[in-house]
């Protein structure tokens, strides 16, 4: 079986964004909310978004199954305030979880956060408390930096951030360290803000001892783990200087990597340097690079062809595919069993 | 010939490090600034901060030349103003000068700017112009973020640069995009911000048209690229969904990458994504990673060991190490040149 650990609703029906324009122009506007009920979006256009998009790659390129939150992008922690994020939030989470009962087996939620600059995460707990308890997520997505890249939250370390962890946890659920849109000119959203938060989410792992204060929270770094892999000697020493136990103990029981490196030498520098328990599976299609690679013929983001072209044997890209998603998720593990799977 | 294109003064004698506290304290209290003539270190000082640490390095290494700057986490753009920062750069400046005159053939130096946040880069112009013109620098760093970690300057293709560019331009030298200390407690300084930085940089240039602007400006972007190099496909991606032309064409003939990449499997992959002619052979010792690799027994920063045991070539490995160095800093061909080298 084949798990991809990050997909995001990208394809979702026209009549979400229309939505959502509107409620951000009556933010700016100070005037009345659209109201969420105004935003009708059938079964059939769930549907028609899935199967003709993500679902229809999956079938192509032989994924069996997908964890499915709301696109990163469009969360935009950093617009309006936190009425707004947490009825966006709302909206989108509920999406997803349909597209979960509309294609059982190949979709399983994972959550968005109503996140907002400047607010205490603990107001997330309702959201995320339905979305775990009634819509069965087995993940969130954790925005770091809900500025969107002014960078001004505290880092994950800090106790800031852990009425999340404490949900975290306590239902047994890891968070994949995702930002949203950057509203900072510095930073391209997909080619630096993304990579950027990976690299800086990781280093506050290593400088601190979060995971000394919550030893079962488990983290996903995306997109190959940014900057990381490539300096794992930079890492490594590093955390020598600040006289850190050794990466393995410090951190690898905590925190893990996906695959959404999109190009053979990244896939095969990843799995060559981070063990392959700390491998998961995933492309994040259909994302940021849609594409197809004049040099390959293939999209970027099957990534599936490199995992099979690396140099791992079939019993490590079986822990790639599967068996470190379901250790690393486990509501996902009880989720498959009890389908027989 | 071994040319190390990335070396900071970071051993300067102490006698440095307490006169910018001095300076700090004063422009923090609005007391009158502490007289540069009161800073006084011997060439028997610098010549002993040198020979016992990079020249002892360099020798037992191999390495014969280094293009040398001031300390990077010491620039700290975001302390002060102009006035303060253009102090500090001159006496920066003049050390790596007079290490270059006490170890001619061994040092050649490359200037630190005076910039400071929301300060016109124009305001540099007189210090590049001594350096270049009095002090015989090949190369200068400049930083894209002098707030430290706050990135509110505009992208690097904004003409709010155009002043350093022109000159840079009718030098014919080369920038390396390096920022200093982080200020921001979200970014640990080495091993976040200068990653990020890194990534921010090369993505801004990838995003814009700068080159066609100045067909000629030369940037090196230290740390082995950041992400880039592992994330070629994602920026290949990106380029092509942005409608530019190949990386190749679009930003190759103007972007080049060092070798400060801590471990093998890391040049491994540089060197096999990176065309050679983009890759600069460097160290950045003594620098952010001090120590001695477990997995190795010899130091990380010891980036000639892995340059060796790369797959390239002899002919590959002499562009790496000398040829291309020569060619993206002219004005260091011709030092070299007239010393016979």
């Amino acid at each position: 079986m084949i798990i991809d650990v990050h997909g995001h609703y990208t394809t979702a029906p026209k009549a979400l964004e229309t939505w959502r324009a509107r409620q951000i122009e009556a933010f700016a506007a100070k005037g009345p909310a659209p109201r969420v009920a105004e935003l009708r979006i059938g079964d059939d256009e769930l549907r028609e978004s899935i199967e003709s998009n993500q679902l229809r790659l999956m079938r192509e390129r032989g994924i069996d199954l997908t964890i499915f939150s709301p696109r990163a992008g469009f969360m935009a922690h950093h617009v309006g305030d936190f009425e707004v994020s947490s009825t966006w939030a709302a909206i989108c989470n509920e999406l997803c979880y349909r597209v979960s009962r509309l294609f059982p087996g190949h979709f399983v939620p994972a959550a968005m956060l109503p996140q907002s600059p400047n607010v205490d995460p603990a107001t997330c707990i309702p959201e995320l408390v339905k979305c775990v308890e009634e819509y069965g997520n087995v993940a969130l997505n954790l925005n770091p930096d809900p500025s969107g890249g002014h960078w001004n939250s505290p880092p994950l370390s800090d106790r800031h951030w852990y009425p999340i962890y404490e949900k975290m946890v306590e239902y047994d659920i890891p968070a994949m360290i995702h930002v949203s849109t950057s509203c900072n000119p510095s930073f391209h959203t997909t080619g630096a803000h993304y990579l950027n938060a990976d690299t800086t989410a990781f280093m506050q792992c290593l400088t601190s001892d979060l995971f000394k204060a919550f030893p079962t929270l488990r983290f996903v770094i995306p997109h190959g783990g940014g900057a990381v892999p490539y300096h794992w000697g930079r890492f490594r020493g590093l955390a020598q200087e600040l006289k850190k136990p050794l990466l393995a103990d410090h951190v690898l029981h905590n925190v893990f990597f996906d695959t959404c490196v999109y190009h053979q030498p990244g896939i095969d520098l990843l799995t060559r340097v981070i063990p392959i328990d700390n491998i998961l599976f995933a492309s994040e299609m259909i994302g940021a690079v849609r594409g197809v690679d004049p040099e390959t013929g293939h999209h970027y983001d099957d990534t599936k062809r490199y995992v099979e072209a690396a140099h791992v044997d079939a019993g490590e890209r079986r822990r790639i595919y599967e068996t470190n998603a379901r250790r690393v998720y486990p509501r996902l593990d009880r989720y498959l069993k009890a389908q027989g799977l």
